[in-house]
C-alpha cells in the first residue's frame, strides 16, 4: 500500500501592517490575514501550520526555518521594499531546492516572486468595490478539486492584464471584472525543484479569505505545491564520463 | 506590400579575457570571440553590428546603448561576478522592455541570464575533447532555417542535464555527448516584451564559432530575438473602469 | 542582405451557406465571408489569395491545392459534418507537413481543428448582441503588431470557458464578455511542421470582419502561420547508427 | 485529515501477439507483457488491476469498462490497424472525460495516441542491442519519485528525434543512445479532463519491464495519471448570461 498522506508543514508569511493600522481591515481580520489563512488550513487538517510577519527578526524566515517548511504562503502589499534582500534570496533558494511557494494577491510585486519569475509582475489595478468572477479552466486539477465552474466575489480590487509574468506552466483560472478587465488569476510555474503558485484574490479591505471557495483553493494550492524533494541545485559539478571519451583527464584552463 | 526587412542592431558582448590570457584561445579567435561572431553577422548582412567587453567603462552596456540595441549576444565564462549588478539589471530591464538576448555557452551562469530566468542555471560539465551531436527538433523554426537534422561538433566541452532552468517555451535542439550525457541545447523563453535564447556550444578552446551551422544558428537567433517593440513594463497603473462599477472614485488606503 | 519577404499563398475556406440563405448575413457580407477576408489580405498586399467553399468539388481543398498553399483560413458553422473525412484528413496532413491553418470563430467545432488538437473544442455560447473586449497579452507578438491593448466589439456572440482545447503554446488574447464570461480568444499551437492559430470573433450576423483591428489580426495571423518548410512527417525510418553499436545488422522480428 | 489514498483502477491493454508467436519474447514475458506490468502494480499495492488484449471481443475495452477505469496502459506494436476505430474513439473519449492514459514504447503509432495528439507520432528507430541512458530532468515529479538521476538499460531498441508529437506539457526524461541519437522519453500532455503519459522503453525482445526503475516509473505514471474527475466534455451548452445583456432571448439563426 502507498503511504498515508504525510503532514505538510505550512508557513504563512504576512506583512501584517494593514490589520494593525487600519480599523476596517482589523475588523475583517482580527487575527491578521495570516490568522485567517492558518484557520483555513487547520479546518481541513493534515497540516502543521506556522506563521511569520515582517516585523519579526529576519521577518521570521531564516534559511533554517525555510529548510523545515514544505510550503510558504506570502501575503504582502505596502512594504515590499522593507523585506530584506537576504530574506528574499533565502526564499528563492528554498524554492529552487524544493520548497513550494504560494503567492497571494498583492504579492505580485513582492521580492521573492519577482526574483523567481525574472519579470516585473506589473498589472493594471483599480479599487472600486466591483464584482469578480473567477472561471475554472481545470476542474480536474488537484488545486481545484471540488471548486465550481465559476466563483463569484461580490467585491474585490480589480487586477487587469497585461500581467507581466512568464507564461504560466499551468493556467487554472481567469477572472472577469465588472469594470471590463480580465486577468490570469490562478497560475503555476515550476522553478528549480520547487513549485510556485499565484492566486489573485485577497484585497485586505474585503472578506475574501473568509469565502469558502477561496479558502479551499488556498489550502489545496498549499498541499499541491508542498515539497516532494529537497536538494541543493546550486552547484555545477565536473562529471566523469559514463562512456569512453578522448581525453578524460584534460585540465580545465582558466 | 509589407516593408522590406529592417536592419537589426546587434550588440555582441564578450568577456574577452581568455583570448588575451591564453595562447590557444587567441590562436583560434585572434579578433576575440566577439570578433568571430561579428564577422558571422556581417557575412549574412542586414545587421548593424557593435561589440562590447568586460573591461570597457560600464562594460560597454549602458542603458542608453541598450535602448538602441535590438538584440544583445552574451559570452562570458570566468568573470561573471565582475559584471556589475547595475549592468546586469540594465540588461534585464532592456529585455523586459523588448530587447532580445542570446546567451551563449558558459553564459548559463551569467548574471543577466540568472536574473531573467530566476534559477541557478547549473548543469554537469566536463572538458574531454569529446564529440557533440545536436539534434534538430524544429526544422521549421526561423532559428533553424537551413540547418540539417543533426549537427556534429568533433570536439566540445560537455554540458549535461539536469540544466537548472525553467521549462523553455520552445525546445529546439537536444545534444548527445560521446561520454553519455544529453542536454537541452537550444531553448527560447519569452520574458516581458523580450525574447531570450540560449545556445549551448562555444567553448573557447575549440573552433566552434567557425563552424558554418553554428554561425548560422547564432545569426538566425539574433534576427529572431530582435526587438519588435520597446515599451516600459515597470509600472502598475491605476486604471479607470471601461464599464460602470459601484464605487469608481474610491480612495485607496495605504 | 536577407531576401525580400516572399509572397504568401493564402487560401480562404468558407462554408458559404449563411450568406446564401439569410438576408441579414448577405447584407453584411455580400461577397461572402471569404470575400471580406480576401479583401483584407489584398488591401495589405504581399499575398496571393484564393478562396474555396463547401459546395465546390472536394470542397475546393484537394491535397494538390493544399500543397501549393502556405496558409489556409477556415470559417465553418452549421455544416461541419458535411465536410468529408478525406478533406479533413488532407488539411490535417498538410498542416503536419508544414502548412499554416487559421481557424476562425465557429471553426472550433470543425473537423480539421478537432483532428489536429485531439479534443472536442466545446465551449459555452450565447447570442445576445453583447459587447466583447479582447485584451492583448502580447503586444510584441507578430500577430498583434500595431494592435492596441484592448479591442472592443460592440456586438458579438459570446463564447465562454471552459474551452476544450489543449493548453495553447501561446495565449495572445483573452476576451471579456458583457454577460460575465471570459475566453481564450487568440491562441497558437505547433503541430508537426505547421502552425495552428485560433481567433474567436466573427459571428455571421455581425460586421466583425469589417472591423480594422480584427482584419489586421487575421491578416497578420495568416502571415505568421504561413509555411516556412514543407516536409512529409509520416514515415518512421529505420536509421543507421552514427556511432558503433553492438549489433548493427540485427533483423527486426515481426 | 485528508482522505487515505484511494485504490486506483488500472486496466492494462496489450496487443499480445509477439508473446504468442515468438519464442524469445515468450521466454521473457511468459505471462505476457500485460502480465509483467500487472505484477509491477500489484507488488506496490493500492491498485485494482485488470488486463485486456487485442483478440478479446471489442479488444476488451468497451466504453462501459473504460468508464470504470481510472487509468489505461497501452502496449501495441505490429497490429495497430487491427484496433477498431470504435475502440480508439472510446479510449479518446474516455481520456477527454477524465481517464488517464499511459502509452508505452511502440504505442507511439497506436490509434488512441495519434487521435489524442493529432500528430503522426513518427520517429527514427533501430534495433541493434544498444545501450540507452535515460536522464532524469525532474527528480521532484511524482512520476520520478525515488528514480535516480540516470537509468541505464543495457540493451534496447533505439528511438530517435524528431519525434512527431506536440510539445509535451512536461518533459521528464531524455534518452541517450549508444548509436548517437537522443529522444524525449518521458512526456506528459493534458487532453480534456484527462492526462496522457508517454514512456519510451519496452521493446519486446529485451527484459525491460523487469527492470526495477522502469517498473517504478510505469507504476508511478499510472498513479499520477489516474482520473481525478469524470465529466463529459462533448457538449457546447447555450448559456444564460450572468450579467445583463442587450438581447437575452435572441433567437439563433441556422
Amino acid at each position: 500500500m502507498p503511504d498515508a498522506p504525510r503532514t505538510v508543514r505550512v508557513l504563512i508569511w504576512n506583512e501584517h501592517l494593514h490589520e494593525v493600522e487600519n480599523e476596517t481591515v482589523r475588523a475583517l481580520y482580527p487575527a491578521g490575514i495570516h490568522g485567517a489563512l492558518a484557520e483555513a488550513f487547520e479546518e481541513v487538517g493534515g497540516f502543521e501550520v506556522g506563521t511569520a510577519t515582517l516585523n519579526e527578526p529576519d521577518h521570521g524566515i531564516t534559511p533554517a526555518r525555510l529548510q523545515e517548511t514544505d510550503v510558504l504562503l506570502w501575503w504582502g502589499h505596502k512594504a515590499h521594499d522593507r523585506v530584506s534582500d537576504a530574506a528574499a534570496e533565502a526564499v528563492q533558494e528554498a524554492v529552487l531546492s524544493g520548497m513550494g511557494l504560494v503567492v497571494l494577491h498583492s504579492g505580485h510585486l513582492s521580492k521573492p516572486f519577482r526574483r523567481l519569475l525574472g519579470t516585473h509582475g506589473s498589472l493594471r489595478w483599480r479599487e472600486a468595490d466591483e464584482k469578480e468572477r473567477l472561471w475554472n479552466l481545470r476542474p480536474d486539477h488537484p488545486i481545484l478539486e471540488g471548486v465550481p465552474d465559476q466563483v463569484t466575489l461580490e467585491q474585490e480590487e480589480m487586477y487587469g492584464e497585461r500581467f507581466d509574468v512568464p507564461d504560466p506552466d499551468e493556467l487554472l483560472m481567469i477572472s472577469w471584472f465588472q469594470g471590463g478587465e480580465v486577468f490570469r488569476s490562478l497560475c503555476t510555474w515550476q522553478r528549480g525543484y520547487g513549485s510556485v503558485v499565484y492566486f489573485r484574490p485577497g484585497h485586505e479591505t474585503y472578506p475574501t479569505y473568509h469565502h469558502p471557495d477561496v479558502r479551499r483553493i488556498v489550502v489545496q494550492a498549499g498541499r499541491w505545491a508542498a515539497a516532494r524533494l529537497r536538494r541543493d541545485a546550486r552547484d555545477s559539478p565536473n562529471a566523469d564520463a559514463l562512456e569512453p571519451v578522448p581525453n578524460p583527464g584534460k585540465e580545465h584552463i582558466l
